[in-house]
């Protein structure tokens, strides 16, 4: 009983991996199909959808399952509630990727309102902030989980630096307001993908120390961005 | 034993209500601010905050001991995992509220772009939206949670309706830009607490059907709020 069990927590993180690997490709594909203006990399994005749903349902399946027969102890029943939330938390990361493929298939009938700098900036530091948080799940590393915490500084600056650059264009010239506003919406939708990873790193941080870092400093961190 | 788990339960139930109704507050405080601009009533949601999280902590501290502790099994098992996730959404929803009662706090300093009409009724319809899931949770009522889930349209509409309203003063006179943005902004903050909401809703479906609405076309009014 005892081994299979372990095997079947080996599983849920190897499927919550593989939930987080399809997170960062929709993360990636979406902001590429913005760059490169190409549709084809929506249609993706989109197709992963249905995907990253059935993962989902999936995962939470296998939580509700482990919790129900296994009725798991302190640490393990520490990891599986952890694996409930990190589950939610890409499941909207996919939800986010979607709007910004949708967002990026709206811009790319349209000329250019500038040239894309720090939003593609701004996506691999999202993208990367939610690779962290599951390589930090999976090693246990609260270091590494503390660093997606700290990055989240980063995306506010960037969020800051697109909606103040932007609102310039908008100023000088109003034919560009449509198009601007879209793309600060996407630096939110950005924004918010950042605040899911520091969702799980907090979760990361609860399984390895079993206490709750949300009492400390990094809630302030945290609500910062949320709050925006 | 079996009658202290009851209890228990009950607590926990009391408690997650006693969140929802601060949360209730906090938005309609949050809109108050902005619409009487007044200073004291931000501050009053910023108070709030900490109790906010407070709250929060405690309920993840019940359910974690009343998983640990009682091995629930079945619906009390569904009931518990659900608890966890309302809970997240609560706290989340207060997260917007402050970054409402924030963005109030900008605007009051300021004079107004327009009257405002569409932005307190679907404040309004957000808070109701919150309350309502509560109460199908309170009485694991399906049809009324059902009717949460629907009620995600009409904030879709006046999101879009906020955002064309918006837009138009935007494009009429620059000077609005700023404070319009930030208009726009508040009334996402909005449909974010309407998605909340439909989570929770969702959430009480799964506990009294034991199903996943998700595998249905639930799933596809939802991802259209969260999308934007």
């Amino acid at each position: 009983m005892e081994r299979r069990f372990e095997v079947d927590l080996q599983a849920l993180r190897e499927r919550l991996l593989t939930m987080g690997g399809l997170a960062e490709a929709m993360i990636h594909k979406s902001i590429k199909a913005l760059v490169d203006r190409d549709d084809a990399l929506v249609q993706a994005v989109l197709a992963h959808e249905e995907e990253m749903d059935l993962l989902c349902i999936e995962i939470d399946d296998r939580c509700f399952t482990l919790l129900a027969l296994q009725q798991p102890m302190a640490s393990d029943l520490r990891f599986l509630v952890a694996a409930i939330k990190i589950n939610s938390d890409l499941e909207r990361i996919a939800d986010q990727a979607v709007s910004i493929a949708l967002r990026a298939q709206t811009l790319m009938s349209q000329p250019q309102v500038k040239p894309l700098i720090d939003i593609p900036r701004m996506a691999t530091l999202a993208q990367e902030m939610v690779r962290k948080s599951l390589d930090a799940f999976v090693r246990r590393d609260p270091n590494l989980a503390r660093s997606v915490i700290e990055a989240d500084d980063q995306v506010d600056s960037f969020r800051d630096q697109v909606f103040r650059e932007l609102l310039t264009y908008m100023m000088a010239d109003t034919s560009t307001i449509p198009r601007a506003l879209n793309l600060i919406l996407l630096s939110r939708n950005l924004e918010r993908i950042g605040d899911h990873a520091t969702n799980i790193a907090e979760d990361v941080i609860y399984i390895v120390r079993g206490e709750d870092v949300r009492e400390r400093g990094d809630k302030e961190l945290r609500k910062g961005l949320r709050r925006s």
